[in-house]
Formats: C-alpha cells, structure tokens, sequence
C-alpha cells in the first residue's frame, strides 16, 4: 500500500543506483573525469548515451568546447576514485593524478579511457536539452571498450550521501 | 586494461540495471502498464525523469494522448509482473488483470499507482525529444508516494534475457 510523501523521500528508495565516470579533454589536452548518477541509454541504433551534467561543471564546459567525451562504467574496486571524482573540480585539481585513475588512449576522440573500469564508451555530442534544472547531454557512442578481466563488476551508489559499493545478485 | 569491441558486447557489462513500470490511462478509462529500463533522472528542481519509450507503444500513445503517467519502482517480489508487463501490448491484453497488477488512485493524475511497488512519481509530459531511434519522454513528479513497508526493494534486469530479480550490497 503507498502514502504519500514528497519526492525526497520516495527517491531516496532509488539506491542502489548506477554511476558513471565522464571523461573529457580540453583543446590543451588538460584531461578532467567526473561522476555522473543521472545516465541512461538514449537510443539503440546508433547507440546513445543521456546524461545530466550541471551547467557550472569543468566537465560540460570541455563537452561544449570539444563536443567529445568517454562514458566509463567505473568497477566496484574504483568506489574511493568515483568519490572523489565526484567532489572535486577539475578546474582546480588533477583528478587523475590525485586520485591514482589510471587511463589508456581511446581511438576516435582525445578525452582518455579508464583503464580498470568495467567499460568505455568513446562519445560525441548530439544534442544538449534542459528541460528542467539540468543539462541533458546526449552523445553517440563510436567505440567501445571492455576490460579484459571479465570478472570486474560495475560500482553502484548505495545510500544517501555516495555510499559506494557493489552488488550481488540476491540469489548468490 | 581495456580491449576495443562492439557496443553490444560493452554494453552487456552494465547489469544489474534498474527498471521501472510506466502506467497510462486512456481517456476512455482503460489503464495500461509497461516495463522500461531506459530511464534517469531528468532534473532536481522541479523533479522529473526522462524515460525511453519506443514510438510503436500503447504507453507512448496514450502519455501522448493524455500528457500524464506514471513512474513506479517494481519491488524485487514484482519479477514475473514486471516481465509480464514488458512482454505484451496493452492494445491487446489487460496486463493489470491477466499479471494480477494490483493498483490504488493517485492524486494528481488519472493513470494508477502500482500498490506493491517501492514507490510511484505521478509524472505530466514536459517534452518529448528524439535523438535516435527512441522518443526521449521527460515527465515532471507532481506526486511521489512510497510503499507503507519500507524494507521493500527495488529490482534490477540481473543478466541479458530480461532475468529480473533483486540485489544485496556486497558487504551483506
């Protein structure tokens, strides 16, 4: 049976939720990663990624310049890296060498992958819309990567306040 | 380390994903629900989600119909519901009556909350974007309600092939 609440609370049954690590590249070649929480497949063919990317974001603003970036499913191993990706600004800090996230090179755009994720997705912009508070950044995917170890899973936000972890599946 | 591949064989690593039931009611009364595991959060303040709804779908006809649905978080114990619900067309089936869906009114829109699931967002239609091949539905929460139990979880596509169940954290 539901009651009624305001959203806060009844978003806050939305954990565990995924997370994303974003990758860009300034024309510099200065490289900044972030996290995103707000993320989903856009399309199949071709295939699209939608992601909410604040306005005041290093990150949105290296989109808008480059209109390249890397989607990276970060592992379950990555949960202190994704953290502080998440809390710091890429203007200010080397996220990369602060926080130890190891990159290789991608093959169609410049931002860098994330070596130990479980995935990455090469990505040029499409389209920003905002139809709320948010930009919605939409980029197609023109390659992927996997990590070779098949075993490494994918990092979840757990709780309130970027509880990160894993997850197991509920009959193991 | 990260090895080039197809998409398809990127994108099979992102389980578990979440998945949500979209409700609908046509303006003759007759209520639908579908499964939709393309779906985020579109923006904080006012809250909405943008969801991916294929063209060809009764849901798609009937948010476009009536400007309102909306969003639930199936519980774990919602499995073969949930299946059921993403496996046939409202055009054709009662799927509430035939998958033993039960409901409760909500308050601001006409289409159902779903009474078992961890919680439902009465969404009005804001803007329909398509980027690639699947319309991009983004509904504003109008109402958010929340399961009166509140040990009740969510669940997740586990695997490919639609396997549908729940998740622990790792550490439990």
């Amino acid at each position: 049976m539901q009651r009624q609440t305001v959203f806060s609370e009844a978003m806050a049954r939305k954990y565990p939720e995924q997370v994303v690590l974003v990758t860009t590249r300034s024309r510099e070649g200065k490289a900044n990663v972030m996290a995103v929480g707000w993320v989903t497949i856009a399309s199949g063919e071709p295939p699209m990624f939608v992601l909410g990317i604040d306005h005041d974001a290093y990150t949105f603003e290296l989109i808008r310049q480059t209109e390249e970036f890397v989607v990276a499913f970060p592992s379950e191993h990555m949960d202190s890296q994704t953290l502080f990706a998440g809390s710091y600004s890429g203007r200010t800090k080397d996220k990369f060498a602060e926080a130890d996230i190891a990159v290789q090179n991608g093959v169609d755009v410049k931002a860098p992958l994330i070596r130990d994720a479980v995935a990455n997705f090469e990505c040029k912009l499409v389209q920003v819309v905002q139809p709320g508070d948010c930009p919605l950044v939409i980029g197609q995917v023109v390659a992927a990567h996997v990590n070779q170890d098949e075993t490494v899973r994918r990092l979840y936000t757990l709780a309130k306040g970027y509880v990160l972890g894993g997850v197991r599946l509920q009959q193991q």
